[in-house]
Formats: C-alpha cells, sequence, structure tokens
C-alpha cells in the first residue's frame, strides 16, 4: 500500500502554502509545463481541454445574443496606441515590440496586441456608415501579450488566451445594456458551469480599463480568501469612438459618433477553477468542465478480472453511449493507487466495480467533492449517474458559495479594525478574506486601503449584502459600499 | 429592375480577370477586409465562419483517431531555430522578430512562429523520457506568421490561421502511417466537406517542408487551372529529435532518438473553396460549409403578403428544427435583388414562396450550383431540402472533378510541347492546367521546367491517371510521373 499514498503525499497541503500547493497541482495533474520563453506557458491537452469546455459554453451564449466571431491581426502599428490616451499609458509598458522582419527593420514598429481596442476601432471606423450598420456585435477568440514581471501559471503570463467581444451602438442606452447583458453572461458561465461564485459590480476609477468610462467585473475568492477578476465588460462611450473616428449618418441626417463596448475573459479561469474546487487532494473540476466525468475502475482478485470484465465492457459502453464523459482505467497498478490518481486528477465520480458487486448486480460510486461511497443497482445507473452528477456540479458551488460568504467580513469599519483583522488572521494561519467597507470616492483614501493592508477594491457590488455609511479610510460619508480584498 | 443586375455587374468575369474576380467576390460577399498592418486581412464574421466549419470538420477526425489539442508559446528564442540546419535556412527569411519588451531590448530576440517544430521539439525532449510515453499526438490551433512579399487574401498572408499536429513514435513505420493517415484526413475533409477533388502524392526533394525527410500533399486544381496546396503532412525522420534531443529509453534500456512527424492546413482553404465553386455570379458554397443553407425569401405583390407569412414563419420554424441552416430574408429590397444578393454569397438554395404557393401548398427551391429551379410540395420539404442539399454537395464536387479531369493534360512529353501548350492556350485565353510528366530525378531537369514554363513540381501522385517513362526536360529514363502546374 505504500505507493498508495504517495500521489498525495508529494503535494503541499494548501494550509501550508497555498501558492506551492498550486503549483504542484496542475504540474502533477499535468495541465500546462514551463518554457523557455518568458513568463510564457504550454497549455498541455489537459489544460487545454478545460478551456475547450469554457469556450464552448461561452461561444454557445454569444451566438444565441447575437454576437458573430472574427478575427483581426495580432500586430497593432504603434500609432494606433497614441490615438487614445489613457489606453497608451494604461497599456505601454507591458508590450513586446516586433522591430524587424523579412530581413529588414520596420519603418513604423508593431506591438503584439495586449487587447485590440485600437485595431478593431480602425476597423469599424471603415465598416460603419450608416445607422442601418449599427450594432456591430463581433468577438474574438485570440492569444494577446502583456509582459508581465511576475507571473503565475493560467492566472497571469506574458502570452494568453482569451476572448475580446467588441461591440458599436447608436445610442449610449444601448451599449450600457450590451456592456450588463455581457457581464451577465459571463457570471452565468462562471457560476452554472465552472461552478464559481461570482459578485458582479462596478469597477472603482483607479481600477477601470485603460480608455474606459466604466468598468464592471465578476470577482471570485479563491481558497486562499484572495480574489480573482473572472471576467469584465468595460462601457467605452465615445472615448475610442473619437480616437478612431467612428461615426454614422443617423436618420436625422447628422453625423455622429457610436458608443462602443469591449468585455473579456481569459485562460485565467483555469486556474480559478482549480483555486476554488481544489483541495489537498489535488484538483476537484465541476462535471460539466470536467473531461472525464466517470473513471472507472475494476477491482477484486485478478484471478477474477475474467468474471469482473464481462460486466463492466458493456457498463462502459452504455455510459459512453450515454454521452457521459468515460474512461477505463485497465492499466496493471493497484485499484488504490488508481483511486489516488484519478482523485488528484479531479475526476468527479468514480466507479469501481469488483466480483461482489457483480455478483448483487451493483457498481460503487465514490464522489470527489465529498467523498462519499455509493452502492447502487446497475440496473438505471445511467439514471443515477447523470443525478450524481448534477448533485455534485449543484454542491460545489454552493460549498464555494458558502466558503464566500463565511470570508466574507460585514462588520470591519476602519482601516485600524483591517489592520487588526489582518494581523489576527495571519497569527492564526488563517484567510483574511474580502472585507466589505465604505468608501467616499476620493481615490487617496482607497490608495491608503492599498499602501497600508495590500488589500484594493474589487469591486462597487450590484447588490451588497450590507450599505455601509462611512469611508473605511476617513471616517467621512461613504459613497459607494465597497468589496476590498487581496487579488490575483 | 435595374439595381437587381448591379449585384452581378460589379463582379469582373473570372475569364476576364481571375485575380481580379476573386477579390471583388471575397470583398463584396464580405468576408474580409485589408488592414494597415502589412500582409495582414480582417476574417470578417462571414468569412471567419467557413473557418469554424472546417475547424470542426478537422477536430472530430483528429480526435477519433487520438489527438488531443495543446497550446505552445508563440514566441520561439532565436537559438532554437539554429537546431536544425535546413530549417532555419528555410524559415530565417521570412521571420518577425521581437526585440523588445516591457521598455526593455531583450537579450535574445524572438521570432514569431512561422511553425512550430524547435518549440514543440524542445518541450516533447522534456516530456518524452521512456517508451511508455509514445506515441504523443498532439495538435494545435494557432496564429503563423511569415512576411511575404506578395500576398493574396486567404491564400498568402504575412499572418494566417492553421492547426499544426505534431507527434512522435518510437518507430519509423509508425510515424510513416500517422503521416499518411493524417494526409487521408486531410483528403477527407477536403472533399468530403469542402467539395474540393484533391491529388494525393510526395513533394519532389525540392519542394520539401524545411527540415523533412519526405513531405506529402494534395493538392486541388483552382478554376483558374492553378494549383493550391490544399493541406500537407510531413515525415521529419529523426531530424527534429537529433536538432532537439528527443530521446526515449526502449524496452531494450536503449536510449533512442523518436520519429517525429508534421501536417498542417490552413485558412488557405477558404480562398480554394471560393476558388473552386465560385463563379461570375459570385460564391457557391457547399451545402455542409455554408454558414447559410436555405435561404427564404416571399415574393408576390406586397398586398397579399400578410397571408404568404402565415405559411413562410411556420416552414421557417420547421426548418430551424430540422437542423437546416435557414435565414430569413424579409428586408423591404426586391425579391430580384435578394436573388442576386445571396446568389453572390453563395447560398447553396433558395426558397420563394408567394402566393399562389401559398394556394397551391408549394414553394419554389432554386439551386445555387445548376440554376435549376424545382416546384415542391411544402408536405415533406425538409426531408426534400435535405436530399437537396446532399444532392448539391455531391454535384459540387463531381462538378470540380470533370473540371480537373478536363485541365489535366496526359499527352505532354517534351518541355518544347510543354511550351507551346502554354503558347496556345494564352493566345486563346484558355486555362494551361495542369501537366503530367515523366522525371528523371534530377534537380536541374525540374528546375528547368519552372525557369522556362512558370509550371512547378506538385507532387508525385500515389495513384497517377498514366505512367510517364522519358523525363519531361532531358528525354532520359523518368523515374517519377509528376503532376506540373503553376501554383498559388
Amino acid at each position: 500500500m505504500a505507493d498508495e499514498k504517495n500521489v498525495v503525499k508529494e503535494i503541499t497541503p494548501q494550509a501550508e502554502d497555498f501558492s506551492r500547493w498550486y503549483i504542484e497541482t496542475i504540474t502533477k495533474a499535468d495541465l500546462m509545463d514551463y518554457t523557455p520563453v518568458r513568463g510564457c506557458i504550454v497549455f498541455k491537452p489537459d489544460g487545454f481541454e478545460l478551456w475547450e469546455r469554457i469556450q464552448e459554453a461561452m461561444n454557445k451564449r454569444f451566438k444565441e445574443t447575437g454576437h458573430r466571431n472574427a478575427y483581426f491581426p495580432m500586430l497593432i502599428p504603434e500609432s494606433f496606441f497614441q490615438k487614445e490616451k489613457e489606453h497608451v499609458e494604461g497599456f505601454n509598458p507591458e508590450l513586446p515590440w516586433v522591430t524587424e522582419a523579412g530581413g529588414e527593420p520596420l519603418e513604423e514598429k508593431l506591438a503584439l496586441r495586449p487587447t485590440s481596442e485600437t485595431i478593431i476601432g480602425h476597423m469599424y471606423s471603415q465598416w460603419i456608415q450608416s445607422y442601418r450598420d449599427l450594432p456591430i456585435l463581433i468577438n474574438q477568440w485570440a492569444n494577446v501579450f502583456r509582459w508581465e514581471k511576475r507571473t503565475m501559471p493560467f492566472l497571469r503570463t506574458s502570452e494568453f488566451l482569451w476572448q475580446e467581444g467588441h461591440t458599436a451602438h447608436a445610442t449610449e442606452a444601448e451599449a450600457r445594456e450590451e456592456t450588463l447583458r455581457m457581464l451577465d453572461i459571463y457570471a452565468e458561465v462562471v457560476e452554472q458551469e465552472l461552478a464559481i461564485p461570482v459578485v458582479k459590480g462596478q469597477k472603482t476609477p483607479s481600477e477601470r480599463f485603460a480608455g474606459a468610462v466604466d468598468t464592471y467585473s465578476i470577482e471570485s475568492m479563491m481558497k486562499d480568501g484572495k480574489a480573482v477578476q473572472t471576467g469584465t465588460s468595460h462601457y467605452l462611450g465615445q472615448k475610442f469612438a473619437k480616437g478612431f473616428d467612428i461615426k454614422y449618418l443617423d436618420r436625422d441626417n447628422q453625423f455622429k459618433h457610436v458608443y462602443t463596448t469591449s468585455w473579456g475573459s481569459s485562460t485565467r479561469l483555469i486556474g480559478s477553477m482549480i483555486m476554488v474546487h481544489g483541495d489537498d487532494r489535488g484538483l476537484a473540476l465541476p462535471p460539466r468542465m470536467a473531461p472525464i466525468q466517470v473513471i472507472m475502475i475494476p477491482v477484486g482478485p485478478m484471478k477474477l478480472r475474467e468474471k469482473v470484465m464481462e460486466a463492466f465492457d458493456p457498463l462502459y459502453d452504455t455510459l459512453k453511449q450515454a454521452d457521459i464523459r468515460v474512461k477505463a482505467d485497465l492499466r496493471e497498478e493497484t485499484p488504490g493507487w488508481k483511486f489516488n490518481e484519478w482523485e488528484m486528477r479531479g475526476v468527479p465520480v468514480r466507479l469501481e466495480i469488483g466480483p461482489r458487486d457483480v455478483e448483487n448486480g451493483q457498481v460503487v460510486l465514490a464522489r470527489r467533492d465529498t467523498g462519499e461511497k455509493l452502492t447502487v443497482a446497475i440496473d438505471g445507473v445511467v439514471e443515477t449517474i447523470t443525478n450524481l452528477l448534477s448533485e455534485i456540479q449543484h454542491n460545489m458551488l454552493q460549498t464555494a458559495r458558502a466558503f464566500l460568504a463565511a470570508n466574507s467580513h460585514l462588520d470591519i469599519a476602519t482601516l485600524a479594525e483591517l489592520k487588526s483583522h489582518i494581523a489576527k488572521v495571519e497569527a492564526e494561519k488563517g484567510l483574511a478574506g474580502w472585507v466589505l467597507a465604505g468608501w467616499c470616492g476620493d481615490d487617496a483614501c482607497e490608495a491608503k486601503v492599498k499602501e497600508e493592508t495590500k488589500f484594493t477594491s474589487r469591486n462597487i457590488p450590484f447588490d451588497p449584502p450590507a450599505v455601509k455609511h462611512t469611508c473605511i479610510t476617513c471616517g467621512q460619508e461613504a459613497k459607494h459600499t465597497v468589496w476590498f480584498g487581496r487579488a490575483y
């Protein structure tokens, strides 16, 4: 039984060092690898398949709401960045530049896109002439580049994969409606498919996208109590429309600038899924996202294996035909070794079948989320498993919701209280979590929270669990109730 | 009726200037647009959707044959290109380079990938230790860069989209089998889904992929008689395995280099589909690839429109529910204008319904491929249309096959004959097509064909329609029977 424990032993417990747990888990589960290219990773097949499922879930909803995919050039001329002042200031420090090509220096250097508002804005200025051309609802799946100083696989890498939606509208009302519609779609995918609870809200001005009028986000809490922005949607007003001269002739025969939006979600979602659901045994994947939903393992003495396989093989076919993503592990390793291996890889349900099960017309199902074992009849096992997968999906979201609630602090009123809260949890090796606090609206007060606690404003929630009346920093009247927390 | 002709009128006839016809067609059909970035295009939604369908058709077959998708870094360190001598010589002149990032010059410049054998070879050298790790069967969907001097939308652009498969095997036999398996998959997708006939064969040494031992291709004939390589598969032997030291410990306890393959298909396929099926009325899309398979247009006087719509709306729903990709055109333009518009956009079937049709329980179906009009009963129209779409798919492939046969010349024995063939067709404004010719195997003889006629060897077909016994250039004994033609 010695090797049964090995798989687990090699992963550092979350409570000991969460970052090490994360890196060891994604490495052992074969989701990614480091590369010789600074800050760039390989998305290995088991990691990339998670992205393919996220893409599918997003694409379905984008198309249902009238969006279509397109593809714009990755290289963006330097002069394009100059056309929206805040945008260039925000992104310039992070850009990689192509300066030579085809054996010659370029006349104008070309940036590797960090986001595509500029090149898409330019194209929209060519495509839009009349109100009849509006709205334009386009999405792009692409690689993007931000030369980050500190990187972390999936969460922050020099090259990452994402989708970026870019829409243009005749009116402010329509553009604002679109901005919030897409935020809702992100919330739906992240909660229903990835089983990650989200807090919807508006970013404070200091955390706005470079060039946006208003930025909205969904924020999720990882198991170390830190936040990840799991999706973001921007109302850009007429800023890019003016920078790129995107105008249309309206019904009243006047030329008007359009209103634009952009919204994005990225391979960060893979990292978030792991940090929200994983535990000391490794990954735990929600059934809707899991590449393998059911791992089938024959058990019992080898001399009775043939008899077991007579029931095992047709059962495998039955599950496969029912579109359950099932895999059979028939390797020579011990059942115990396999149990640990597939738990570490996060498969939601393990199905065990041994000689006695065959005799009794039953199988054993083990849940990855609760560890519970159920003995169920082979008759009707498709329905049993289908229901169990739904139940696990639901339970994982509920568990994550409970965790978010337990680590959300609503009773911290001042910076001094926040600091003593942090000191206390650090002494106890607990989690600082998030803090709901009042804010007067002054950038300096927000900045002071960050300086003194490393907590940053996550967002101003649409639906706060309480309303705060005094600013956490200055004690003056609060204009907003804000979630603060440490963030990735 | 003046505007009915406009749509068609604006496209230059193919016989007058095929390149102009192509550019005008893809522009008018809204498949792409030019950009301010040298040699880069936008894949607009109608163009990108063709790519999404190609991706789906390929992905399905890749996964059925055990391949999985992954994603590797786009940036490749300069030193990596040096590790396979022929590879660097082949690609170096076309590379764009990142030389600065994050505000600083890079220590080692980074190429934008033209293909990923080098970075993937490096990763495989880390991942492969034992024979148990083999085979590795990975595919990647990605953007790639080749700084081409002359560009043509979809066919040759500085940035394009493709898939590249990269596999590693324990034995030469396995790797060679894989190389040909993937060539077969390309042939199947291109023929069955895109309705483009292909000629499978092996490339001559001068046309090999830089770093391959053997390169195979499928070649297709465009309507101007020129060739496009519609897919390519390479047996790389141990060249990259040695360059990147990809070794495994075999069952016999010896370290051995693996055998690798790579294979690719790209957004060229979009251009090929257009150039094979399009005509003077514009695009013609094979039903399996068409984003819209049936365009429904109400006809007859406006005062009877309400009555028509009572039959039209349920019919639309019926087709939609039967998973036929149907669109209703209810705009204010005349039916004639709409007919031309959707013909130009290549929709395979037009469904017209007017007051008399409603009375008679019938609709009119017009085929894009033959121009034929059929009056059919509304009862059973789903089955009628489903069968018609299959028939059109089949007919488009057959028509293209007949065109390929008609423009394949089997009776040209010498370079003098080839030159007089070319002179003759040029005088008649005909097509030079392809020529099946013998070749002694000498690079110089092949090069001379190119110099004097601009015909290049397409491939050495597996299944030639005839066997040629003398070299077209030197008249000596032929070692190979080769297709020659002008190529994109």
